[in-house]
């Protein structure tokens, strides 16, 4: 899946890269939507729906898509929000706590990349449900922050009380909080939803204006937001035996170790990422949208185990399976989700504790209670998901697994596109649908890892794009289709990108295709030294394209694993991801975008394999697991060197050997027959090397029979 | 030049890479010694001949070289330095100043790579003459850390007064000073002779341990040191005419611009580094070996400029040129070079000041009275060193001169070894010194950029080797020999390694050769977005070797430009380099080294320049300016691609049509001749794609051949 868009040639220091423009969406209305209780979210299902729908299917049909607040009156559309309420009732408890202003972010308390409906609170306040943004409210006044991709859907959703910013800077929120607020006042934040590093960024950018932050534990819109969202009820859930080769108690027996290693001693680690205590427990749950976690912490230190989560979820079972009964340095100790900050409080006041913490993932609100100073441990990343990121033999099993089933999904949807597009009936949310249906007919899915990218011709050209009933095309055989999505399954999630044109691409097409192609394989193919970073790497995906001017403007890869969310840091290819090790796996997403016309990504999740080198040990390269074979009519082979070309042919002969089973098993005998027809070997010349002795040769030759014959 | 080691695969941060191990040998020794005043400095020309000869000119022969402090009595060679009675005068200082502990760095206060002899504190204190270390002195212990390179010169140099510590980072000299200075009391630094990054490591280290440290702007060692050189006397001068494109006073309100445009409105600009200075007047001073650099700081202001330095050796001329005698903005307000301190504090106590300073390059002295903090203004780099960083037209055009001359030397020089070392009379110092005596012919010659690294078979596998009386090994046609050496010109200076072989290599040496040679074409060849970092790009220099499991543990490239140091930071490859703009120069090394055998490096100077590209705007690549050819003996034409070999041929021809000329000029025929042989073209089969047809054509033909015969 796509990473947020980053400045051409820069490399983003952005973690919670996130393309999901709605993430509410899929969630709610896929057939697979886990057995949430719809009622508790109407308000953000007809939210939802009422931005849909915008004004395409509304009574005016010929009345503006988006507010205009300088009209007199002020215009607004069918789908705008009024917040008035919401904004009167916050400003009471602003007022109460002595605040002129109120900054609300976009994330929940674990810094998740998805959020559940319950901490929609930038939705709930602002009717504006993007999924990026920042708002601030004063006194008097209310303003939006987000990106480009949202512009035009925040002028549909918000009403004339809101202002909106364009500038996502941190900087320039502190601008505006700086000209808007009263010198001496306080400007108050909930530090459950900042992280270190954003509260530090305001806090250099209010400094020395004689304006601070007010660290309010109590979220004041929660508050005011009366049909909030409850956690939901259903009970969590163990995973089975089949899919785990670590048992937790292992697991925490490695952590403890590497606690123990640790020269600073630390005596307690604190886990704040909602996939670090699911990885740990092998649990899992159902409270973000395409993400199988639960709300929760652990506090490990070296004789307990303390696990906060909503108590009446956990079955007897599973209290079982945790040891729950007891206090040993193996017994899970259950406390609620809401206690945690009196624990670490209490915790951190025992005599000679030090508490770790991985910098990235932890909120402010527990970070400010570890002081003084030397009690505190820090690193980027917890030692729980540095460990995680390595996967072990099991996991990488189970994972290919996963991906040989996602690739018969693939290649039926594919197959069915060949056939029914030229038909003329399908458009992007029909075929965003079909992928859909034949994961959900694989083995152990549980429906799809992120809402699908399906984007058709110019629209594929918005790197960002989702389709929606406004912006929805037919596919056609005139234009490129580009399809990114992915598949949650029990042993691993899935996550990949093609691009297919089904009558006859342009030569510039073929162009970028191949050497986006080139860009997958050259990352693909290349051997590298363990601990080399992903970011030292990153331009092979991009050398071809810069060849001859082209560009893209996002992230080239990124961590993905067993049933997690499909972007799983801290693997991959930016500058904020930690050093390949064997065992870990990333996507490889390399792509061209040209405005207005087409879009190119192709994307494989590969695993980091050991290889042999002629020299040296320990030297690395990528196996490639996703096996759908890219459109034959796209690919420009006088373009790539025997080397690339030989790589391509390789990988043809692996998805034959490895999905033609599995396609066979299924009893899919005419996708075989496209898996066959679409993986033929290409012509192949030989290395360079070899070219050129067996080119004399061949000269040799014919010299020789040109002197016979004169 | 090659930087300082790093380990295999990471990507240093440390800024003042150095590999130099005797900053002051060829200072002393060299013919160009720019009219040192010998006597000042005869305590250290005295350490160093005595470390130089050791014990193989020594009156017992047979002795160890290095001490032995546990025998009784102690055992210490005769290069061994007695530092009694420095201690104890330093420590009645320490006394006096009621600290328990003394850090004494290998630095000066412009935080430069090479040093004066004046500020060589941590060899009058310990003996050591290394370039690398840091020394601390308690009131009854004293320790020195220093790094691998250096152990077994320390063993030799320091008596037993002194403690080795292996592990140089900041946290081990923090765990020594934790375990030898009691709880609650000072340790003294001199805040001149530290980074912002240093104190702040210190500090951290020190954090929570009750120990503090404390700032003391007079440093001790200089006080107990009677014989301490004195600055030099010599004038300082400004750069002619035919080398300068913009005026000082250009150069000014360019920067007054840049700070005007700030968005934090900075009122000043502090530069501390020496090249800063000297960028900014166009002058040039004599004050650090190698470096033509004089001690100064400038404190520019929107309407003022104050010039700190050595009155005494500003010419009546000079203030003329400076425009010394005024006060306006366009005025050069001289001050005495210790007056900083006061002049400073004196500025950040005006109202509404803030001073913009580079955190890389200003001492902790400096930065510590820029209070309270919204009066300081930081960016890594001070805009000075990011404008100097690209060049302008004119330095592109002189510093390409200054290596078509080079190359002339160059090659004068590996003509002359060829014809030589087979005779078997030339040693690794008598070919560094006929390498310095070819450059010293050339017009504009200002002596060389570094001490030569010479090094023949196993002593080119350090790859930071430099050749001593010692360690010289007489050159033969059985080993391979690396030399890495550089001159300054009034013009530009230089930096070139060449790696070359006078009997029969190895099939290994070749392939490591020819991948060296791969990595520095392909990143020399590549084409990349304006704005792109080095340290994205540097695994190209590595891929080919990486093939193969080889690999080598240093940096991949520094930037170079118009007489200052050769190490021209913030431009090359390593991650604290600012992105790559048209004009910027680097230099381009990857190596390898094979531990007791041999070692090899292919080091050329390039210039970023712009390129076409089929569909994209503004895209760079390298156009190499060093004009040597390789050894061809070593390279194995098989293993390049066809591009490869095409740059390589593009390359040869473009050393015969610019170094051609010039030994016309200067009527060296024997090398032209040379330098024809060695840049003949190599044979080419063509690009990938069109082998691929070609060959086809070539079957075609012979099978349609085949067929008339039979």
């Amino acid at each position: 899946m796509l990473l947020r868009a980053t400045p051409p040639h820069t490399f983003t220091h952005t973690l919670h890269a996130t393309s999901d423009p709605q993430p509410l969406r899929v969630w709610i209305c896929s057939q697979r939507a886990r057995s949430v209780k719809m009622p508790s979210y109407s308000w953000l299902l007809a939210l939802y729906l009422a931005a849909l729908t915008g004004n395409t299917d509304g009574a005016v049909a010929r009345e503006s898509t988006e507010r205009n607040c300088s009209s007199t009156p002020p215009y607004l559309p069918s789908t705008a929000v009024n917040t008035s309420l919401q904004l009167e009732e916050l400003r009471v408890q602003m007022r109460a706590m002595n605040i002129s202003a109120y900054i609300i972010p976009a994330t929940d308390a674990h810094l998740s990349e998805y959020i559940a409906p319950r901490d929609a609170r930038l939705a709930f306040m602002t009717g504006f449900t993007g999924s990026a943004g920042t708002a601030v409210v004063t006194l008097n006044k209310a303003a939006l922050w987000t990106d480009s991709r949202y512009w035009v859907q925040a002028e549909r959703q918000m009403d004339c009380n809101w202002e909106l910013e364009k500038d996502v800077s941190i900087s320039s929120v502190a601008q505006w909080l700086i000209s808007e607020v009263p010198k001496g006042d306080e400007i108050g934040f909930d530090p459950f939803l900042f992280s270190l590093k954003t509260q530090e960024d305001y806090n250099i950018n209010l400094e020395s204006s004689d304006r601070s932050l007010k660290s309010i534990t109590e979220n004041l819109v929660d508050k005011v937001w009366k049909e909030r969202p409850s956690v939901p009820p259903d009970s969590l859930t163990r995973l089975p035996d089949r899919v785990i080769q670590r048992t937790w108690q292992e697991k925490v027996e490695h952590i403890r170790t590497q606690m123990g290693d640790s020269p600073y001693k630390p005596t307690g680690l604190l886990l704040s990422a909602l996939d670090e205590t699911a990885w740990l427990f092998n649990m899992r749950g159902n409270d973000i949208p395409y993400n199988p976690f639960f709300y929760s912490y652990t506090l490990l230190t070296m004789d307990e185990i303390w696990l906060f989560l909503h108590m009446e979820r956990v079955t007897e079972e599973l209290k079982v399976y945790l040891n729950a009964s007891c206090e040993g340095a193996l017994c899970v100790q259950l406390k609620g989700y809401d206690t945690i900050l009196d624990h670490l409080k209490n915790y951190v006041s025992r005599p000679g504790v030090k508490v770790w913490i991985g910098t990235e993932y932890t909120n402010y609100a527990l970070y400010e209670v570890i002081t003084p100073q030397d009690k505190l441990l820090t690193s980027s990343y917890s030692p729980v998901l540095t460990t995680k990121a390595v996967k072990d033999e099991t996991e990488q099993q189970i994972l290919r697994d996963a991906h040989v089933r996602d690739a018969v999904a693939v290649i039926q949807f594919l197959m069915w596109l060949e056939k029914t597009v030229p038909e003329g009936n399908q458009t992007e949310l029909t075929a965003a649908e079909y992928v859909d249906k034949c994961r959900s007919k694989q083995k152990d899915s549980r429906g799809p890892s992120f809402g699908t990218i399906s984007a058709s011709g110019p629209n594929a050209a918005l790197a960002h794009y989702s389709p929606s009933k406004e912006t929805n095309r037919r596919l056609t055989v005139d234009e490129m289709y580009l399809v990114d999505s992915g598949g949650q399954y029990l042993d691993g999630t899935t996550d990949i990108t093609r691009t297919v044109h089904w009558g006859k691409p342009t030569e510039m097409q073929k162009e970028a295709f191949t050497r986006v192609l080139m860009g997958n394989i050259e990352i693909s193919r290349t051997i590298f030294p363990s601990g080399t970073r992903g970011v030292n790497m990153e331009m092979l995906g991009r050398r071809a394209l810069w060849e001859v001017g082209l560009n893209y403007g996002h992230g080239t890869g990124h961590g993905v694993g067993n049933y997690f969310g499909v972007h799983e840091w801290p693997v991959g290819f930016q500058s904020n991801n930690i050093p390949f090790r064997a065992g870990m796996f990333t996507s490889i997403e390399p792509g061209y975008y040209k405005e207005n016309d087409f879009g190119i990504r192709i994307e494989d999740v590969a695993v980091v394999v050991p290889v042999q080198t002629k020299y040296g040990n320990n030297y690395l390269t990528f196996d490639t697991v996703s096996l759908v074979p890219y459109d034959r009519k796209l690919i420009d082979t006088s373009l790539l060197s025997s080397e690339q070309l030989h790589f391509l042919n390789k990988y043809y002969k692996t998805i034959r050997s490895l999905v033609g089973p599995e396609l066979d098993n299924q009893g899919l005998r005419e996708e075989k027959d496209w898996m066959l027809r679409n993986t033929e070997p290409f012509a192949e010349i030989g290395s360079s090397a070899s070219v050129s002795s067996s080119s004399l040769t061949l000269i040799a030759l014919a010299v020789a029979l040109l002197h016979n014959i004169v």
